[in-house]
């Protein structure tokens, strides 16, 4: 039971797609997370996740439009629907999520993060 | 399934204690609201309730202490444990929440919002 500083949290790694848990809360995550470059598509058949970004420029592409989000701006994928984040520049945001969220959803590559830190 | 740029919603509205639900994810809801002055003492029995604040600063009364919250920084309240959010000056804050929470969780008065706006 202690507050949580995004600003300290996100200062405290440089890893980009290596989410970190800064809260746990009604089975859901609050996840911090470094973004650059392009992810894999991929959908979470059980979970909506929420992007809300925190600093820079996130383009959550979906099979049939891109979603732009800037500083101070959410999106909720629904769960079932391919997204794929693309951070041209380095992105920094905040999930919200139930625990049982895996990071690429129905693919495991190189980027799968299965048990992610907790800070 | 579009955007929700933050500062747009708070700009809408000027009520103070009345919270503004902006998105819907797994049972949870994501909430807006300005707080300003004195809240309740209240519990929720069920839910955990994430408060992060967006703007100006936030004193959340446990019974044994205080947590000040400023912009960027978050707390989770655990279910069962009271709470009285204090705001010196007005605050604007996002909370994270099972879409069953009641403002005033245990406790029924003029402040209690049953069916918050759906934005």
């Amino acid at each position: 039971m202690k507050k949580t500083n995004l600003a300290e949290v996100l200062a405290s790694f440089s890893e980009t797609w290596s989410p970190r848990i800064v809260g746990e809360l009604n089975n859901q995550h609050v996840k911090l997370a470094k973004l650059a470059g392009e992810f894999v598509w991929h959908r979470h058949d059980k979970e909506d996740e929420l992007f809300l970004v925190l600093h820079g420029r996130l383009a959550i592409h979906l099979r049939d439009r891109v979603v732009e989000l800037n500083a101070g701006e959410f999106f909720i994928v629904p769960r079932g629907v391919e997204h794929k984040p693309v951070a041209e520049d380095e992105v920094h945001v905040l999930l919200f999520e139930p625990s049982t969220t895996i990071n690429t959803g129905n693919v495991r590559n190189d980027l799968t993060v299965d048990t992610p830190d907790r800070l």
